[in-house]
């Protein structure tokens, strides 16, 4: 069953009339469709029986190349009103009760599909194209496999260069190089050297590293159509006071995320179980985040592993386990794996052991 | 005044009691704030009288160092809604009548803000930050001068490197390299050769270049917080048959759209120009797009200059005049200057001619 019809078949469970995705990451997925984005309307609509574009007309011929589904062209001088009707006239979805859009799609294109459809119950993806990205298949298991070896590979190289002296920009651009050299698109680097570690989305910067720094990598690239994520710390010769202890329980968390995460369970009791090993050794309020989240062709996307997440974990689905503990002014630390769930539990994706690295 | 002061003038004379923008061009114009945006809502939310961040917690750190507005923090556990009722309650906002979001802010973001304020007239931040942003002021000249001075040394770049047998990628790369050598960002760069050059928006790719093609070379850049954006043509040793008439009216068409734009006019006023005298050449069903669009922190802002629009243009103003002729299989011809428009007319920032550059 092809990507569209396995969407028609959850927007019939989901009673969803008209289903409407804006370029990015839901429309890559369902039809491998990748046509520019601006801020032009381009949405792509699906309901149960027609499915066709509200395409501006001076995307139209570059997108026919990708594409054979009906075009509702519209031009800068008339506006994508007009366009917008006929396609819910064709598709029979003029008075849709209920619609599912695109999470990422801009304000303004959603509101154009809103103010005409006032009485239709809305929801975003989720329940239908989000929930069906969320279980890897083979192929994708495999570019995501490829994706973490990539990542593995940046990781060691930044690890062989680093040393005391040299700016958390500098460690940040060694990695870039190496996804760069293995053809993946380097998506974000995060180096947080000492206290800059406690902060968890940290901007990478001019801090130069010393000795007795702990520092936290955080990176990650796209290659195929699909992304890696990876964390691990480095320590600059010594690790400074208390680290040992904090890493060992941040390491057990994962652990015990892991055990939690098998087919069936809830996305909050892999949360839970995380967080409950943090909190009992008297780290809780230093946990800032959520474990974890879906990898694909997003670096986030669903399954959120979060305390408040009810999804249904399954197999296939591919996550982050990422707990971390920060300590303000001290250091940070987080220890990331990527792992798709198998029958048994989660299959790890990096061949990179979890330990510490000794940067002499 | 500073520039929440301009906003808030803004606001009241349109009557808007709630402005909410995301991370993006909105916000760094108007308080230099540049958080990381991802799936978890981060909101300035802005009344006459307070201003805040509904902030993700593990944001909250890294953005401190930034502002010192209050934040309304969140965590993964219990989602943002709490923290948005505590920041509306605080800001006396909770029954606001008239809200302006960001345009570009996520659906689900903005539905967090609609679902919550049901009975408020939502417009867009058109009217407001909007309005403010189209009016660059002495240093915004200054800055965008420097990045249009960069996008002419890029287009010379790779004018003096192209020759038949190389592909639209290699072009591209070589422009992007002379952005990156002058700590600018590439940003797009759009090479269409003969046929892919009647795609306005053709995706670069391996298309290799012949003896008698024209080329559509469409690059732009950022740097220090703005942009460029340049478009010239080219033609491989000698031009296709009717280039020199189709280049000659679209040349006319931006002078004729230069003497339209003068502060006081509209913007439809310059479309209507520069689509006047192609159309009257016979090419009219071949523009396809509308005339032009502003520039500043983002590539297209307001002012649009479209058919439709009613803006009335004024002094500060910059945007784009690049009209364009596009024949199917056979070439595209767009030329694109950037203007700011000066009490007595418009300033073009670039110094390169408009002349068709031919590669020997």
């Amino acid at each position: 069953m092809d990507r569209l019809d396995q969407l028609r078949a959850r927007m019939k469970e989901e009673n969803v009339d008209l289903v409407a995705l804006a370029p990015g990451a839901h429309m890559a997925w369902l039809l491998d469709v990748h046509p520019h984005g601006d801020e032009r309307p381009l949405l792509l609509c699906v309901t149960v029986s027609d499915a066709g574009f509200l395409m501006p007309a001076l995307e139209a011929d570059s997108a026919r190349q990708y594409t054979d589904l009906p075009f509702y062209e519209w031009d800068d001088a008339d506006g994508p009103t007009a366009a917008f009707e006929r396609l819910l006239t064709d598709f029979g979805a003029g008075s849709a009760r209920s619609i599912a859009l695109d999470e990422s799609m801009r304000a303004d294109h959603a509101g154009l599909v809103q103010d005409r459809l006032m009485n239709a119950r809305r929801q975003f993806s989720e329940t239908t194209v989000g929930a069906l990205r969320m279980r890897k298949d083979a192929d994708e298991y495999a570019a995501l496999k490829r994706n973490a070896t990539s990542a593995d590979t940046a990781m060691q190289a930044a690890w062989a260069a680093m040393q005391p002296g040299m700016s958390e920009r500098e460690i940040a651009q060694i990695a870039r190089d190496s996804f760069a050299s293995q053809g993946a698109r380097p998506l974000f680097t995060i180096i947080g050297a000492a206290g800059n570690g406690a902060f968890p989305h940290h901007q990478t910067g001019e801090t130069v590293l010393k000795h007795g720094d702990a520092v936290v990598m955080d990176i990650g690239a796209g290659m195929e159509g699909y992304s890696s994520d990876i964390t691990r710390m480095a320590v600059m010769g010594a690790a400074p006071e208390g680290f040992a202890e904090v890493h060992a329980i941040v390491n057990a968390a994962v652990e015990a995320a892991m055990i939690a995460a098998s087919p069936g369970a809830k996305a909050h009791m892999v949360d839970d179980a995380a967080r409950g090993v943090i909190a009992d050794a008297g780290y809780g309020e230093f946990f800032v985040h959520r474990t974890g989240h879906g990898l694909g062709t997003e670096v986030h996307e669903p399954p959120y592993i979060s305390a408040s997440s009810q999804t249904v974990l399954d197999e296939g689905m591919v996550f982050s386990i990422e707990p971390g503990i920060y300590l303000p002014g001290r250091f940070g630390i987080r220890l990331e794996e990527i792992v798709i769930l198998r029958k048994d539990g989660p299959e790890i994706l990096s061949d990179l052991p979890r330990d510490v690295r000794v940067i002499d």
